[in-house]
Protein backbone atom coordinates (compact mmCIF):
# COMPACT_ATOMS: atom_id res chain seq x y z
CA UNK A 1 0.00 0.00 0.00
CA UNK A 2 1.03 3.49 -1.01
CA UNK A 3 0.14 7.10 -0.98
CA UNK A 4 1.09 9.55 -3.56
CA UNK A 5 0.74 13.27 -2.76
CA UNK A 6 0.70 16.07 -5.43
CA UNK A 7 4.15 16.76 -5.14
CA UNK A 8 5.04 13.57 -7.02
CA UNK A 9 6.41 11.88 -3.57
CA UNK A 10 5.25 8.43 -2.44
CA UNK A 11 4.68 7.19 0.96
CA UNK A 12 5.01 4.00 1.96
CA UNK A 13 6.00 1.61 4.76
CA UNK A 14 8.77 -1.41 4.76
CA UNK A 15 9.54 -3.98 7.62
CA UNK A 16 13.10 -4.77 8.32
CA UNK A 17 14.69 -6.68 11.33
CA UNK A 18 15.07 -4.45 14.37
CA UNK A 19 18.45 -4.43 14.39
CA UNK A 20 19.09 -3.79 11.18
CA UNK A 21 16.45 -0.79 11.06
CA UNK A 22 18.33 0.83 13.69
CA UNK A 23 22.01 0.27 12.34
CA UNK A 24 20.26 1.77 9.65
CA UNK A 25 19.32 5.07 11.59
CA UNK A 26 22.99 5.03 13.18
CA UNK A 27 24.73 5.24 9.45
CA UNK A 28 22.43 7.74 8.18
CA UNK A 29 23.41 9.41 10.70
CA UNK A 30 27.22 9.09 10.35
CA UNK A 31 26.93 9.61 6.77
CA UNK A 32 25.51 12.89 7.71
CA UNK A 33 22.14 12.17 5.93
CA UNK A 34 19.21 14.71 7.23
CA UNK A 35 16.58 11.53 7.71
CA UNK A 36 16.40 8.09 6.89
CA UNK A 37 14.48 8.48 3.38
CA UNK A 38 17.08 10.25 2.21
CA UNK A 39 19.45 8.14 2.65
CA UNK A 40 17.33 4.95 1.30
CA UNK A 41 16.64 7.35 -2.11
CA UNK A 42 20.42 6.85 -2.29
CA UNK A 43 21.05 3.31 -1.89
CA UNK A 44 18.06 2.46 -4.22
CA UNK A 45 19.69 4.47 -6.61
CA UNK A 46 23.09 3.37 -6.10
CA UNK A 47 21.76 -0.25 -6.88
CA UNK A 48 19.35 0.94 -9.87
CA UNK A 49 23.33 2.19 -11.39
CA UNK A 50 24.17 -1.31 -10.67
CA UNK A 51 21.36 -3.00 -11.80
CA UNK A 52 21.20 -1.06 -15.22
CA UNK A 53 24.73 -1.51 -16.41
CA UNK A 54 24.43 -5.33 -16.75
CA UNK A 55 22.91 -4.49 -20.28
CA UNK A 56 25.91 -3.93 -22.32
CA UNK A 57 23.87 -1.91 -24.71
CA UNK A 58 22.66 0.81 -22.27
CA UNK A 59 25.39 4.38 -22.64
CA UNK A 60 26.97 4.77 -18.64
CA UNK A 61 29.22 7.22 -17.68
CA UNK A 62 31.96 7.14 -14.79
CA UNK A 63 35.72 6.98 -13.90
CA UNK A 64 38.66 4.95 -14.38
CA UNK A 65 41.05 5.61 -12.00
CA UNK A 66 44.65 4.42 -12.13
CA UNK A 67 48.12 4.61 -10.48
CA UNK A 68 50.63 3.99 -12.10
CA UNK A 69 55.09 4.83 -12.39
CA UNK A 70 55.37 6.84 -14.89
CA UNK A 71 59.51 6.21 -15.50
CA UNK A 72 58.35 2.75 -16.14
CA UNK A 73 59.26 2.42 -20.24
CA UNK A 74 56.29 2.50 -22.46
CA UNK A 75 53.18 2.32 -19.61
CA UNK A 76 52.07 6.13 -20.52
CA UNK A 77 52.82 5.33 -24.30
CA UNK A 78 50.72 2.55 -24.05
CA UNK A 79 48.36 3.90 -21.86
CA UNK A 80 47.71 7.35 -24.16
CA UNK A 81 47.32 5.14 -27.13
CA UNK A 82 44.65 2.86 -26.13
CA UNK A 83 43.06 6.36 -24.95
CA UNK A 84 43.50 7.42 -28.29
CA UNK A 85 41.74 4.34 -29.86
CA UNK A 86 38.80 5.43 -27.79
CA UNK A 87 38.70 9.07 -27.86
CA UNK A 88 35.41 8.94 -28.12
CA UNK A 89 34.27 7.83 -25.20
CA UNK A 90 36.74 9.45 -23.00
CA UNK A 91 35.61 12.68 -22.60
CA UNK A 92 39.16 14.23 -20.63
CA UNK A 93 41.75 13.12 -18.70
CA UNK A 94 42.77 14.38 -15.24
CA UNK A 95 46.50 13.81 -14.59
CA UNK A 96 47.64 14.13 -10.82
CA UNK A 97 51.70 13.69 -10.09
CA UNK A 98 51.28 12.57 -6.78
CA UNK A 99 55.37 12.12 -6.55
CA UNK A 100 58.95 12.03 -8.34
CA UNK A 101 57.43 8.39 -9.45
CA UNK A 102 54.00 8.19 -8.56
CA UNK A 103 51.08 8.81 -11.26
CA UNK A 104 46.96 9.01 -10.60
CA UNK A 105 44.97 9.64 -13.74
CA UNK A 106 41.05 9.70 -13.42
CA UNK A 107 39.52 9.42 -17.25
CA UNK A 108 35.68 10.88 -17.25
CA UNK A 109 33.94 8.26 -19.41
CA UNK A 110 30.92 8.13 -21.14
CA UNK A 111 29.19 5.03 -23.65
CA UNK A 112 28.37 1.23 -23.91
CA UNK A 113 28.68 -0.54 -20.40
CA UNK A 114 30.53 -3.12 -22.47
CA UNK A 115 32.88 -0.96 -24.47
CA UNK A 116 33.34 0.89 -21.35
CA UNK A 117 34.24 -2.12 -19.32
CA UNK A 118 36.73 -3.42 -22.12
CA UNK A 119 38.93 -0.20 -22.34
CA UNK A 120 39.41 -0.52 -18.42
CA UNK A 121 40.12 -3.69 -18.46
CA UNK A 122 42.61 -2.66 -21.07
CA UNK A 123 43.80 -0.10 -19.29
CA UNK A 124 44.45 -1.97 -16.06
CA UNK A 125 46.15 -4.98 -17.42
CA UNK A 126 48.47 -2.92 -19.36
CA UNK A 127 51.81 -3.29 -18.04
CA UNK A 128 53.16 -0.54 -15.61
CA UNK A 129 49.93 -0.12 -13.97
CA UNK A 130 50.04 -0.83 -10.51
CA UNK A 131 46.46 -0.51 -9.30
CA UNK A 132 43.22 0.50 -11.85
CA UNK A 133 39.32 0.46 -10.93
CA UNK A 134 36.62 0.89 -12.92
CA UNK A 135 33.90 3.49 -10.95
CA UNK A 136 30.29 2.87 -13.14
CA UNK A 137 27.72 5.92 -12.58
CA UNK A 138 25.09 6.71 -14.49
CA UNK A 139 24.11 9.55 -17.19
CA UNK A 140 21.61 10.77 -15.08
CA UNK A 141 18.92 10.63 -17.94
CA UNK A 142 17.01 7.56 -16.11
CA UNK A 143 17.92 8.09 -12.57
CA UNK A 144 15.26 9.90 -11.01
CA UNK A 145 16.61 12.07 -8.46
CA UNK B 1 7.39 6.84 13.68
CA UNK B 2 8.23 3.19 14.02
CA UNK B 3 6.23 0.30 15.38
CA UNK B 4 7.92 -3.09 16.59
CA UNK B 5 6.40 -6.89 16.90
CA UNK B 6 7.26 -9.05 19.15
CA UNK B 7 9.42 -10.60 16.64
CA UNK B 8 12.11 -8.28 16.90
CA UNK B 9 10.51 -6.75 13.49
CA UNK B 10 10.76 -2.94 12.80
CA UNK B 11 7.94 -1.18 10.35
CA UNK B 12 8.25 2.56 9.41
CA UNK B 13 7.14 4.71 6.23
CA UNK B 14 9.62 6.26 3.91
CA UNK B 15 8.86 9.13 1.90
CA UNK B 16 10.65 8.49 -1.96
CA UNK B 17 9.80 10.83 -5.36
CA UNK B 18 7.05 9.21 -6.98
CA UNK B 19 9.30 8.21 -10.39
CA UNK B 20 11.95 6.27 -8.13
CA UNK B 21 9.33 4.38 -6.11
CA UNK B 22 8.34 2.44 -9.28
CA UNK B 23 11.93 2.20 -10.53
CA UNK B 24 12.49 0.07 -6.94
CA UNK B 25 9.35 -1.77 -7.50
CA UNK B 26 10.31 -3.05 -10.83
CA UNK B 27 14.10 -3.63 -10.01
CA UNK B 28 12.74 -5.59 -7.13
CA UNK B 29 10.71 -7.53 -9.13
CA UNK B 30 13.37 -8.46 -12.12
CA UNK B 31 16.23 -9.38 -8.90
CA UNK B 32 13.38 -11.92 -8.16
CA UNK B 33 12.33 -10.24 -4.40
CA UNK B 34 9.43 -11.73 -3.26
CA UNK B 35 8.32 -7.97 -1.71
CA UNK B 36 9.62 -4.34 -1.98
CA UNK B 37 11.02 -4.84 1.88
CA UNK B 38 13.35 -7.43 1.32
CA UNK B 39 14.74 -5.70 -1.24
CA UNK B 40 15.58 -2.45 0.60
CA UNK B 41 16.95 -4.79 3.59
CA UNK B 42 19.56 -6.05 1.13
CA UNK B 43 20.57 -2.99 0.09
CA UNK B 44 21.03 -1.43 3.90
CA UNK B 45 23.04 -4.57 4.23
CA UNK B 46 25.40 -4.12 1.42
CA UNK B 47 25.47 -0.75 2.34
CA UNK B 48 26.40 -1.49 6.02
CA UNK B 49 29.32 -3.84 4.94
CA UNK B 50 30.90 -1.05 2.90
CA UNK B 51 30.35 1.47 5.42
CA UNK B 52 32.08 -0.62 8.40
CA UNK B 53 35.35 -1.17 6.32
CA UNK B 54 37.98 -0.09 8.17
CA UNK B 55 39.41 3.32 6.89
CA UNK B 56 42.80 4.31 9.27
CA UNK B 57 45.04 7.35 9.51
CA UNK B 58 47.05 5.88 6.43
CA UNK B 59 47.71 8.33 3.77
CA UNK B 60 45.20 7.81 0.39
CA UNK B 61 44.79 8.45 -2.63
CA UNK B 62 42.13 8.32 -4.71
CA UNK B 63 38.18 9.42 -6.68
CA UNK B 64 35.06 10.30 -5.36
CA UNK B 65 32.48 10.08 -8.81
CA UNK B 66 29.40 12.21 -8.37
CA UNK B 67 26.61 12.92 -10.36
CA UNK B 68 24.18 15.75 -9.84
CA UNK B 69 21.46 17.62 -11.60
CA UNK B 70 23.07 21.23 -11.00
CA UNK B 71 19.10 23.11 -11.59
CA UNK B 72 18.80 21.46 -8.21
CA UNK B 73 18.38 24.44 -5.99
CA UNK B 74 21.59 24.87 -3.76
CA UNK B 75 23.31 21.72 -4.57
CA UNK B 76 26.13 22.98 -6.10
CA UNK B 77 26.79 25.89 -4.05
CA UNK B 78 26.69 22.94 -1.18
CA UNK B 79 29.10 20.50 -2.99
CA UNK B 80 31.39 23.80 -3.21
CA UNK B 81 30.99 24.18 0.14
CA UNK B 82 32.47 21.00 1.55
CA UNK B 83 35.42 20.81 -0.96
CA UNK B 84 36.25 24.40 0.19
CA UNK B 85 36.01 23.23 3.52
CA UNK B 86 38.50 20.25 2.62
CA UNK B 87 40.75 21.85 0.44
CA UNK B 88 43.88 20.71 1.65
CA UNK B 89 43.25 16.89 0.54
CA UNK B 90 41.07 17.97 -3.04
CA UNK B 91 43.53 18.17 -5.39
CA UNK B 92 41.09 19.13 -8.24
CA UNK B 93 37.87 18.59 -9.58
CA UNK B 94 37.14 17.70 -13.37
CA UNK B 95 33.92 18.74 -14.03
CA UNK B 96 31.87 17.32 -17.19
CA UNK B 97 28.68 18.85 -18.63
CA UNK B 98 26.62 15.31 -19.48
CA UNK B 99 23.61 17.19 -21.03
CA UNK B 100 21.51 20.55 -19.96
CA UNK B 101 20.64 18.58 -16.63
CA UNK B 102 23.20 16.41 -15.89
CA UNK B 103 26.65 17.17 -13.92
CA UNK B 104 29.53 14.23 -13.63
CA UNK B 105 32.23 15.31 -11.02
CA UNK B 106 35.80 13.36 -10.61
CA UNK B 107 37.72 14.63 -7.40
CA UNK B 108 40.80 13.92 -7.35
CA UNK B 109 41.54 13.22 -3.76
CA UNK B 110 44.62 12.53 -1.30
CA UNK B 111 44.93 12.31 2.51
CA UNK B 112 44.08 10.44 5.80
CA UNK B 113 41.85 7.41 4.92
CA UNK B 114 38.78 8.33 7.55
CA UNK B 115 39.22 12.22 6.38
CA UNK B 116 38.27 11.51 2.74
CA UNK B 117 35.71 8.29 3.82
CA UNK B 118 34.16 11.29 5.74
CA UNK B 119 34.34 13.71 2.73
CA UNK B 120 32.49 11.30 0.64
CA UNK B 121 29.68 10.61 2.71
CA UNK B 122 29.33 14.21 3.56
CA UNK B 123 29.43 15.01 -0.42
CA UNK B 124 27.19 11.78 -1.56
CA UNK B 125 24.71 12.65 1.01
CA UNK B 126 24.18 16.29 -0.19
CA UNK B 127 20.59 16.63 -0.79
CA UNK B 128 20.63 16.69 -5.08
CA UNK B 129 23.19 13.96 -5.39
CA UNK B 130 22.08 11.34 -7.24
CA UNK B 131 24.55 9.01 -7.35
CA UNK B 132 27.99 9.01 -5.72
CA UNK B 133 30.81 6.28 -4.92
CA UNK B 134 34.38 6.62 -3.68
CA UNK B 135 37.51 4.92 -4.85
CA UNK B 136 40.75 4.14 -3.08
CA UNK B 137 43.82 3.83 -4.54
CA UNK B 138 46.61 3.77 -2.98
CA UNK B 139 49.01 7.18 -3.36
CA UNK B 140 51.58 4.79 -4.63
CA UNK B 141 54.85 4.93 -2.19
CA UNK B 142 54.10 1.29 -0.53
CA UNK B 143 52.64 -0.09 -3.48
CA UNK B 144 55.74 -2.13 -5.64
CA UNK B 145 55.11 -2.32 -9.40
CA UNK C 1 65.69 30.50 -52.59
CA UNK C 2 65.27 27.21 -51.02
CA UNK C 3 66.27 23.61 -50.90
CA UNK C 4 64.11 20.87 -50.01
CA UNK C 5 65.55 17.87 -48.76
CA UNK C 6 64.21 13.90 -49.07
CA UNK C 7 62.90 14.11 -45.31
CA UNK C 8 60.34 17.01 -46.00
CA UNK C 9 62.44 19.76 -44.42
CA UNK C 10 63.23 23.05 -46.34
CA UNK C 11 66.33 25.12 -46.14
CA UNK C 12 66.22 28.39 -46.47
CA UNK C 13 68.00 31.80 -45.39
CA UNK C 14 66.51 35.18 -43.67
CA UNK C 15 68.19 38.42 -43.00
CA UNK C 16 67.56 39.60 -39.68
CA UNK C 17 69.11 43.46 -38.15
CA UNK C 18 71.98 41.94 -36.23
CA UNK C 19 71.01 43.04 -32.83
CA UNK C 20 67.77 40.93 -33.70
CA UNK C 21 69.26 38.14 -34.21
CA UNK C 22 71.58 38.20 -31.51
CA UNK C 23 68.54 38.76 -28.93
CA UNK C 24 67.21 35.67 -30.78
CA UNK C 25 69.62 33.18 -30.19
CA UNK C 26 69.84 34.17 -26.75
CA UNK C 27 66.09 33.83 -26.19
CA UNK C 28 66.66 30.34 -27.95
CA UNK C 29 68.58 29.32 -25.07
CA UNK C 30 66.78 30.88 -22.50
CA UNK C 31 63.83 28.87 -23.55
CA UNK C 32 65.77 25.98 -23.68
CA UNK C 33 65.17 25.51 -27.36
CA UNK C 34 68.09 23.18 -28.89
CA UNK C 35 68.62 25.52 -31.74
CA UNK C 36 67.52 28.33 -33.58
CA UNK C 37 64.98 26.70 -36.01
CA UNK C 38 63.09 25.17 -33.68
CA UNK C 39 62.67 28.12 -31.66
CA UNK C 40 61.69 30.04 -35.03
CA UNK C 41 59.12 27.07 -35.99
CA UNK C 42 57.36 27.51 -32.86
CA UNK C 43 56.65 31.45 -33.24
CA UNK C 44 55.64 30.85 -36.80
CA UNK C 45 53.24 27.75 -35.48
CA UNK C 46 51.93 30.56 -32.60
CA UNK C 47 51.47 33.04 -35.59
CA UNK C 48 49.68 30.63 -37.54
CA UNK C 49 47.08 29.72 -34.56
CA UNK C 50 46.29 33.70 -34.68
CA UNK C 51 46.52 34.19 -38.01
CA UNK C 52 43.82 31.09 -38.38
CA UNK C 53 41.56 32.19 -35.69
CA UNK C 54 40.44 35.06 -37.73
CA UNK C 55 38.09 33.07 -39.62
CA UNK C 56 35.19 32.90 -37.75
CA UNK C 57 34.11 29.51 -38.71
CA UNK C 58 37.12 27.79 -38.34
CA UNK C 59 37.47 25.19 -35.44
CA UNK C 60 39.50 26.31 -32.70
CA UNK C 61 40.30 24.76 -29.49
CA UNK C 62 41.22 26.51 -26.21
CA UNK C 63 40.95 27.19 -22.49
CA UNK C 64 39.27 29.57 -20.27
CA UNK C 65 40.83 30.51 -17.52
CA UNK C 66 38.39 31.48 -14.69
CA UNK C 67 39.01 33.36 -10.90
CA UNK C 68 36.20 33.89 -8.80
CA UNK C 69 35.13 33.51 -5.16
CA UNK C 70 32.76 31.26 -4.94
CA UNK C 71 31.41 32.72 -1.81
CA UNK C 72 29.54 35.43 -4.20
CA UNK C 73 26.14 34.95 -4.44
CA UNK C 74 24.89 33.26 -7.71
CA UNK C 75 28.30 33.60 -9.67
CA UNK C 76 28.87 29.62 -9.69
CA UNK C 77 25.04 28.73 -10.37
CA UNK C 78 25.35 31.84 -12.96
CA UNK C 79 28.59 29.70 -14.59
CA UNK C 80 27.22 26.49 -14.73
CA UNK C 81 24.05 27.79 -16.80
CA UNK C 82 26.29 29.55 -19.17
CA UNK C 83 28.48 26.20 -19.29
CA UNK C 84 25.38 24.10 -19.99
CA UNK C 85 24.15 25.59 -22.14
CA UNK C 86 27.03 25.41 -24.25
CA UNK C 87 27.99 21.60 -23.32
CA UNK C 88 29.06 20.75 -26.96
CA UNK C 89 31.43 22.80 -27.10
CA UNK C 90 33.40 22.80 -23.35
CA UNK C 91 35.09 19.46 -23.06
CA UNK C 92 35.07 19.74 -19.65
CA UNK C 93 36.06 21.80 -16.76
CA UNK C 94 38.95 21.28 -14.22
CA UNK C 95 38.02 23.15 -11.02
CA UNK C 96 40.71 23.80 -8.44
CA UNK C 97 40.34 25.16 -4.69
CA UNK C 98 43.21 27.42 -4.16
CA UNK C 99 41.75 28.72 -0.78
CA UNK C 100 38.79 28.92 1.10
CA UNK C 101 37.52 32.19 -1.08
CA UNK C 102 39.34 31.31 -4.29
CA UNK C 103 38.29 28.91 -7.30
CA UNK C 104 40.62 29.07 -10.44
CA UNK C 105 38.49 27.19 -13.58
CA UNK C 106 39.74 25.67 -16.85
CA UNK C 107 37.57 25.03 -19.24
CA UNK C 108 38.81 22.96 -22.21
CA UNK C 109 36.81 24.14 -25.24
CA UNK C 110 36.48 23.56 -28.78
CA UNK C 111 34.29 24.74 -31.36
CA UNK C 112 33.72 27.53 -33.70
CA UNK C 113 35.95 30.63 -33.06
CA UNK C 114 33.39 33.24 -33.13
CA UNK C 115 31.12 30.57 -30.75
CA UNK C 116 34.06 29.63 -28.26
CA UNK C 117 34.48 33.81 -27.84
CA UNK C 118 31.06 34.63 -27.01
CA UNK C 119 30.81 32.02 -24.35
CA UNK C 120 34.03 33.33 -23.07
CA UNK C 121 32.90 37.10 -23.26
CA UNK C 122 29.79 36.02 -21.33
CA UNK C 123 31.97 33.86 -18.83
CA UNK C 124 34.59 36.94 -17.99
CA UNK C 125 31.61 39.31 -17.58
CA UNK C 126 29.34 37.05 -15.55
CA UNK C 127 28.97 39.19 -11.81
CA UNK C 128 31.19 37.68 -9.40
CA UNK C 129 34.31 36.77 -11.79
CA UNK C 130 37.25 38.24 -10.72
CA UNK C 131 39.97 37.66 -13.77
CA UNK C 132 39.39 35.58 -16.92
CA UNK C 133 41.39 34.71 -19.99
CA UNK C 134 40.71 32.86 -23.52
CA UNK C 135 43.57 31.10 -24.67
CA UNK C 136 43.48 30.21 -27.88
CA UNK C 137 45.23 26.99 -29.96
CA UNK C 138 44.57 24.72 -32.85
CA UNK C 139 43.03 21.54 -33.02
CA UNK C 140 46.00 20.55 -34.66
CA UNK C 141 44.82 19.74 -37.40
CA UNK C 142 45.74 22.10 -39.65
CA UNK C 143 48.77 23.08 -37.76
CA UNK C 144 52.06 21.17 -39.51
CA UNK C 145 54.37 20.03 -37.42
CA UNK D 1 77.15 30.11 -39.24
CA UNK D 2 75.41 33.41 -39.82
CA UNK D 3 77.41 36.33 -41.63
CA UNK D 4 76.80 39.97 -41.20
CA UNK D 5 77.10 42.69 -43.48
CA UNK D 6 78.03 46.47 -43.68
CA UNK D 7 74.44 47.68 -42.46
CA UNK D 8 74.25 45.33 -39.64
CA UNK D 9 72.45 42.79 -41.01
CA UNK D 10 72.73 39.21 -40.30
CA UNK D 11 71.95 36.47 -42.59
CA UNK D 12 71.82 33.02 -41.46
CA UNK D 13 69.64 29.82 -42.48
CA UNK D 14 67.89 27.90 -40.68
CA UNK D 15 65.30 24.48 -41.06
CA UNK D 16 61.36 24.08 -41.27
CA UNK D 17 59.35 21.17 -41.62
CA UNK D 18 58.38 21.84 -45.59
CA UNK D 19 54.48 22.29 -44.79
CA UNK D 20 55.01 24.40 -42.17
CA UNK D 21 57.77 26.30 -44.46
CA UNK D 22 54.95 26.64 -47.40
CA UNK D 23 52.18 28.20 -44.88
CA UNK D 24 54.84 30.30 -43.81
CA UNK D 25 55.10 31.85 -47.13
CA UNK D 26 51.21 31.80 -47.49
CA UNK D 27 50.41 33.69 -44.45
CA UNK D 28 53.26 36.39 -45.01
CA UNK D 29 51.65 37.00 -48.52
CA UNK D 30 48.11 37.47 -46.71
CA UNK D 31 49.86 39.33 -43.81
CA UNK D 32 51.37 41.95 -46.77
CA UNK D 33 54.73 41.20 -45.80
CA UNK D 34 57.24 42.38 -48.35
CA UNK D 35 58.90 39.23 -47.75
CA UNK D 36 59.30 36.05 -45.90
CA UNK D 37 62.48 37.95 -43.45
CA UNK D 38 60.02 41.16 -42.63
CA UNK D 39 57.79 38.65 -41.37
CA UNK D 40 59.78 36.50 -38.75
CA UNK D 41 61.48 39.58 -37.67
CA UNK D 42 58.34 40.70 -36.60
CA UNK D 43 57.12 37.20 -34.93
CA UNK D 44 60.90 37.56 -32.94
CA UNK D 45 60.09 41.30 -31.63
CA UNK D 46 56.66 39.95 -30.60
CA UNK D 47 58.08 36.97 -28.90
CA UNK D 48 60.58 38.97 -27.03
CA UNK D 49 58.53 41.89 -25.81
CA UNK D 50 56.81 39.03 -24.15
CA UNK D 51 59.86 37.12 -23.23
CA UNK D 52 61.16 40.19 -21.46
CA UNK D 53 58.06 40.84 -19.25
CA UNK D 54 59.60 41.08 -15.44
CA UNK D 55 58.07 38.01 -13.62
CA UNK D 56 58.88 38.43 -10.28
CA UNK D 57 58.98 36.61 -6.88
CA UNK D 58 54.88 37.11 -6.38
CA UNK D 59 53.05 33.97 -6.28
CA UNK D 60 50.52 33.72 -9.46
CA UNK D 61 48.40 31.35 -10.10
CA UNK D 62 47.43 29.93 -13.75
CA UNK D 63 47.15 27.76 -17.20
CA UNK D 64 49.83 25.95 -19.56
CA UNK D 65 47.77 25.08 -22.55
CA UNK D 66 50.06 22.49 -24.75
CA UNK D 67 49.35 21.04 -28.19
CA UNK D 68 51.25 18.14 -29.26
CA UNK D 69 50.89 14.65 -31.87
CA UNK D 70 51.05 12.22 -29.13
CA UNK D 71 52.63 9.85 -31.54
CA UNK D 72 55.88 12.41 -32.03
CA UNK D 73 58.35 10.18 -30.54
CA UNK D 74 59.02 10.95 -26.89
CA UNK D 75 57.12 13.62 -26.24
CA UNK D 76 55.11 12.55 -24.15
CA UNK D 77 57.37 11.26 -21.58
CA UNK D 78 59.33 14.61 -21.99
CA UNK D 79 56.56 16.19 -20.92
CA UNK D 80 55.89 14.10 -17.65
CA UNK D 81 59.79 14.07 -16.65
CA UNK D 82 59.08 18.37 -16.84
CA UNK D 83 55.95 18.07 -14.86
CA UNK D 84 56.99 15.48 -12.34
CA UNK D 85 60.41 17.88 -11.73
CA UNK D 86 57.91 20.35 -10.93
CA UNK D 87 55.17 18.66 -8.92
CA UNK D 88 54.87 21.31 -6.07
CA UNK D 89 53.53 23.78 -8.45
CA UNK D 90 51.38 21.87 -10.82
CA UNK D 91 48.22 21.34 -8.94
CA UNK D 92 47.19 18.88 -11.74
CA UNK D 93 46.64 18.15 -15.73
CA UNK D 94 43.42 17.79 -17.34
CA UNK D 95 44.68 15.99 -21.03
CA UNK D 96 42.17 15.52 -23.90
CA UNK D 97 42.06 13.91 -27.11
CA UNK D 98 41.52 15.88 -29.71
CA UNK D 99 41.84 12.76 -32.43
CA UNK D 100 43.74 10.32 -33.33
CA UNK D 101 47.13 12.08 -33.12
CA UNK D 102 46.59 15.64 -31.99
CA UNK D 103 46.27 16.16 -27.76
CA UNK D 104 45.53 19.13 -25.57
CA UNK D 105 46.96 19.50 -22.03
CA UNK D 106 45.79 22.12 -19.45
CA UNK D 107 48.42 22.34 -17.01
CA UNK D 108 47.23 24.44 -13.54
CA UNK D 109 49.96 25.71 -11.70
CA UNK D 110 50.83 27.94 -8.95
CA UNK D 111 53.65 29.44 -7.54
CA UNK D 112 56.58 32.10 -8.21
CA UNK D 113 56.30 33.71 -11.26
CA UNK D 114 59.84 33.49 -12.32
CA UNK D 115 59.40 29.48 -11.35
CA UNK D 116 55.99 29.19 -13.67
CA UNK D 117 57.71 31.03 -16.44
CA UNK D 118 60.35 28.97 -16.45
CA UNK D 119 58.44 25.69 -16.62
CA UNK D 120 56.24 27.06 -19.18
CA UNK D 121 59.13 27.52 -21.33
CA UNK D 122 60.52 24.43 -20.88
CA UNK D 123 57.85 22.70 -21.89
CA UNK D 124 56.54 24.84 -24.86
CA UNK D 125 60.27 24.01 -26.01
CA UNK D 126 60.38 20.58 -25.93
CA UNK D 127 60.45 18.99 -29.19
CA UNK D 128 57.01 17.57 -30.51
CA UNK D 129 54.55 20.39 -29.04
CA UNK D 130 53.10 22.39 -31.81
CA UNK D 131 52.06 25.07 -29.70
CA UNK D 132 51.95 26.23 -26.15
CA UNK D 133 51.00 29.28 -23.98
CA UNK D 134 50.70 30.35 -20.77
CA UNK D 135 48.34 32.12 -19.11
CA UNK D 136 49.14 33.93 -15.97
CA UNK D 137 46.19 35.00 -13.82
CA UNK D 138 46.01 35.75 -9.68
CA UNK D 139 45.56 33.60 -6.60
CA UNK D 140 42.76 36.08 -5.81
CA UNK D 141 44.60 36.64 -2.71
CA UNK D 142 45.34 40.65 -3.72
CA UNK D 143 42.45 40.91 -6.40
CA UNK D 144 39.64 42.34 -4.78
CA UNK D 145 36.24 41.37 -6.09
Amino acid sequence: MRTKDSKGVTRFSISLPAELAEQLDRMAQEKSYANRSLAVADMIRAQLVEHQQQFGDKEIAGTITLLYDHHKQHVQAALTDIQHDHHEVIIATLHVHLDHHNCMELLAVRGKATVIKRIADELIAAKGVKHGKLTVTSTGKDLPS
